[in-house]
């Protein structure tokens, strides 16, 4: 297999052309249907049965770990997986990842999906693995499955990609989620993004600029029941403690924002309320049986856009 | 599938109809002879080929997951698993039960296998999950499989589930196992209990009541020599030092009973001796050779009731 | 199954018919041709589909737990395993090994892949489980498939097992892996060890007495250039900090002995270097896009091997 081209996912950005992100979601869509039915269930794990997928988390993350080994599942592959790579294996022995992936690709698995705690860990291994990477997330740095989701998401529900007014709510400046699905959004004509957060989280000025480069108008502010007047989306964040180069700032912004059934009276029909979960005290549990509460059903989301990632990267790499 | 009826195990005290353990048996039985030829296991592993089965534990118990995973597995299953969602995954990060459960159900999986802490958690995630959960285990509250399989080993030994003297020996407050199956037995006609425990350990008065009202007689005993004279079944417990309110209660009465080559001496052969496993000092190796040794032979009927019941929630499961 | 033979892997030393090894390295040579196609990859898939691996690892190895796993995989089992058997489970309440393996192996698992901290473990679960034991290295004692996976690399970089001249070098007193390297060697006719080592991890007088008397030469120095001279395999070793009685040693000794870039000028075309991995600083990263650096192809090699175990002891089990 060395030495010929092999699909990697390991950033977002990589997914420049809208038409690319547009076909995956068709695959994901078809992945939903497949899925809804038993014998779709049975149809779908054919598709890669007898593949295997060797799941690499250095940062323990039980939900996303679980959606891709579900995801290999039901497409008939079978999955070894490490939760806590970097308590085990030979990173205490001072192995190098370049090694650590080296080694792994030579044990033949079809695809290694990884989590690791430093950004930009993801772009090694790709460039030393001679099978497929997906980055599951890499510390600060970027977790596509995350904000494919998110679109995929917004497109399930809103019914399109364009014409979108946006709130995003919360850590806009910790918190990487956010910031992958602003970089995504702005590929798409004539967005609008309301950025409200504490000013200790406020967005970085580079992301404005970049958005704004890119035809998406960016406004921000900190009153959280103006800014979500008339938008489309909802995306509330948690302020993630672990993330926070202080922890005090977590004690000061956690808890300012929050959707409660308040909140949705104020709402008009059309918005929807999405988080990437798990939520703390940002949604209130009286908002979940709301239809405009589409959280939940963004995380299953997570599964078919998985599929069709595994799909894209499995198809693409020379038998 | 939501709004349709699922079935859950949450308790083994929902299997109120005799009828319906013989039945689960039964299965258990087939199970047992199927595992026992090649060909036998080349036909179960079709059973639910594709199906799979996510395996979450906030407290670790590789005996109950292995057994679980190698249940779903004979029958052809695929399985994720974690072995300490406590440390790992959303709870740290604030994530509630049900969050957990319904994002969970959300991937699609066929079954959730779930071990918890707290007491209770298997019934509220049943509340909330449109797949069937079987709870493995929740804190000092239930763990039906482990209930089902202590009954099940009795029928494959003594050939019968009624007219039975059965010693329950150890720590009869504390521990879940042998109050669960106290529970189960009343349902049969004719049973009799020897409570042996150390005064500290003593079984609680609602749960003699309990057994008295449903028509088993109940005798409350310190002595060892005596209490097991006669019986069927000698049914032994560990003292689970990490269950016990007080460190020292441990001390106190730690191998106070104990099965040894001489108790088996002094018994009548048709007695057989169980335990829940793992044992420290209340049964001596050297009693692991006579045939009336049954704990082995009951962690192995372990996997065929899991084996039943992993049926029994998924044909009960609209497709 | 019980009272009927069963094949284990237990120890380096079980494989005392260089013929046997021989046959053993030809049946791995034959899974790396089936994995290099994708009609090979799928036929290997139906080899024992439907057989189960339980891999109990009571300390952590990423490494050898991905590589036994995948093997399993490939061949169409499927693995339920431990990352972590010592923290978790019954050790922590007490249970004694023969307990855990005969809890287990009453699960019907088609072999039990085990890692143990404590030296003999291996051989004490073999003699009680009524299924295959594989070691997967315990303590400072048995590593079989590591010491087996380089001597295939041996055959298969040199092209033969016989008439070799190997320089060991490193911690040859407590690395596991180069011991029984040695010790299989030995069965092969006219081999020459030179033991690179510093004075407190030297060689054990023992061990020097066994290769010569089963016909190999030794030669002990501490020098580095003039030892790695005219020989065929360079044998590379981590000074494991782990595994050392005095934690100074690892300070005194790391690092004394590097292969680099201009170590690989000085020497003759045919030698390889080969290093169990993880490594350190004893091969330069410099180093590995020399065709004469093998430690990558030796890691995936133990891939082969551990098929071509499993395939020995599951064929040779009573079905």
């Amino acid at each position: 297999m060395e030495g010929r081209p092999v699909r990697h996912v390991v950033s977002a950005r990589q997914f420049k052309d809208p038409e690319q992100m547009l076909a995956l979601f068709e695959r994901a869509q078809w992945m939903k249907e497949m899925l809804a039915s038993p014998q779709g269930r049975r149809g779908l794990r054919t598709t890669f049965a007898g593949e295997t997928a060797v799941v690499l988390f250095w940062e323990p993350s039980t939900r996303t770990r679980t959606s891709f080994e579900l995801a290999a599942k039901h497409l008939g592959m079978s999955v070894t997986s490490t939760e806590n790579a970097a308590q085990f294996s030979s990173t205490i022995k001072g192995e190098t990842l370049p090694d650590t992936i080296r080694v792994m690709s030579g044990y033949h698995p079809s695809v290694v999906v990884m989590r690791h705690t430093q950004s930009g860990s993801a772009q090694i291994a790709a460039d030393c693995s001679t099978v497929p990477i997906i980055n599951a997330g890499d510390g600060s740095g970027e977790h596509p499955s995350q904000a494919l989701l998110d679109l995929f998401t917004i497109q399930q529900e809103i019914g399109r990609l364009e014409n979108l007014h946006v709130a995003v709510v919360g850590d806009l400046r910790y918190g990487r989620t956010v910031r992958s699905l602003m970089y995504l959004l702005t590929r798409f004509p004539n967005i609008h993004f309301t950025c409200i957060a504490p000013q200790l989280l406020s967005i970085e000025p580079e992301l404005i600029e970049y958005c704004r480069r890119h035809g998406a108008t960016v406004v921000e502010t900190e009153d959280f029941a103006q800014g979500i007047t008339n938008v489309d989306v909802i995306y509330m964040t948690r302020i993630q403690k672990e993330r926070l180069p202080d922890p005090t700032i977590h004690e000061e912004t956690r808890g300012r924002y929050a959707v409660t059934a308040k909140t949705m009276q104020l709402l008009g029909t059309p918005t929807i309320i999405m988080h990437p979960l798990p939520r703390n005290e940002e949604i209130a549990p009286e908002v979940d049986v709301d239809p405009r509460a589409a959280y939940f059903r963004q995380a299953e989301n997570g599964l078919y856009v998985r599929m069709a990632l595994l799909e894209w990267v499995l198809d693409g790499t020379p038998k």
